[in-house]
């Protein structure tokens, strides 16, 4: 049988999803609580790597295995082995034909950052200190401007290799909060899927060009021409969550 | 000269406040930082202490120094020696005959705590699971009870030393917000002062009669009779912040 697994966490303290030499990483911790709850090893599949130091409220992820562990006890069992900073929220069966990479239709990912004179201790783990004053509106033209199909080359990290640097961005979305010493700003990012760094280039690319760091023509040139020295700074990693991903059908 | 400091510090890592023997705290940091700036050693006055792994959005406090330094560089000075996780926000030269700890006319804290049947690791930073459902009506009961002058002893830690256990609370406001999974629920209590483990002990007080788990008697006996074997369980630490004080003059 086919599993299906939501699951969040702080991704401070590990290189990422995916399991590599040099690095503690979520699918690492996951992969060790199967096999301890399960008895032997399977492979856990994501909708997609994370970066290293990124976030995760509500990743998805599958894995297949003979057990008589009914579905829904697998999040409880998890948990009970895994360490604090990951937490299987929901376990069920999968669909027929569901597999946690391939099925994805949308990504959401979130950045936070936050404006203010100077930074705020209790809000540096999910979010970014920013301290230039934005111009709301350009934010919003810039969000309008990377809407819709791309080709994203500008905004993908060198060494990444993928087969088309094209991708969809079905919208951008910009949430604001007043507090008493500044603002915090969210911004939602959904797509069919991501290059390596591009929601932290595009996030930076828009900050800087709403604070009057860059102009509308490098943000032009970065489209179309995919001018990498057109593009604003690649934002922290911490400030980045993956929010929810899409499959077109209730998992949970 | 006597100056003035909005502060903020991610209590996780302190022994709270005020300096100690075993433990790092928030005033030996700041005294240090001081002590660099300065060239000589001060007092650091805070609005009063907070407990081991309470977090401050903004703890007021004082000093007293001679020096030629502006008051408004005061921040930018001390958050270049001061760890990542304390931040002046905020300085300035005092007000006549101000005391951080004695002006303070009243302090609003929050305890925040998230819903949901499972462990979220994004919000246990600065909240705390809390499993069982709640009557959100019995809550608001619970809130209005405590309101107004009050012995609260029952609601003290065992072992401090206060000349009385009479507080007022000025109010108790709770806000909500419904999530994917669950929900995010911030109780902001106002008062002229707190004892010892106080608010914590008050808000568990307030949540295990909103989940049926405390009677409407004992929560009257907690406060008529002082009867602390009627309250509920002191909340942990890290879902408490210090969120704002209030002197009745602006400050900053």
């Amino acid at each position: 049988m086919r599993y299906v697994l939501l699951v969040a966490y702080d991704g401070t303290n590990y290189g990422g999803w995916q399991i590599q030499k040099n690095a503690i990483t979520v699918q690492e911790k996951l992969t060790e609580a199967l096999k301890e709850t399960l008895g032997s090893r399977v492979t856990v599949t994501a909708s997609g790597r994370t970066d290293s130091g990124v976030h995760a409220a509500a990743q998805v992820c599958h894995f297949d295995a003979e057990t008589a562990i009914p579905p829904e006890k697998f999040a409880d069992a998890l948990n009970f082995r895994l360490p604090d900073d990951i937490s299987v929220l929901k376990s069920a069966y999968a669909p027929e034909g569901f597999d946690a990479t391939a099925s994805a239709k949308k990504k959401t990912y979130c950045y936070r950052v936050y404006l203010s004179p100077r930074r705020n201790p209790l809000k540096d783990r999910y979010g970014v200190h920013f301290k230039y004053p934005l111009d709301m509106s350009k934010l919003a033209e810039a969000g309008k401007m990377f809407e819709g199909e791309h080709d994203f080359k500008a905004f993908c990290a060198a060494g990444s290799q993928v087969k088309t640097t094209v991708r969809t961005v079905y919208g951008i979305e910009f949430k604001e909060t007043v507090r008493a010493l500044g603002k915090d700003l969210e911004i939602y990012v959904t797509g069919n899927g991501f290059l390596y760094n591009m929601v932290r280039t595009l996030v930076g690319t828009m900050l800087y060009y709403a604070a009057g760091r860059l102009t509308k023509q490098a943000l032009v040139r970065s489209l179309e021409e995919c001018d990498r020295n057109a593009v604003g700074k690649t934002m922290p990693e911490n400030g980045l969550t993956l929010e929810s991903v899409d499959y077109g059908l209730k998992l949970f």
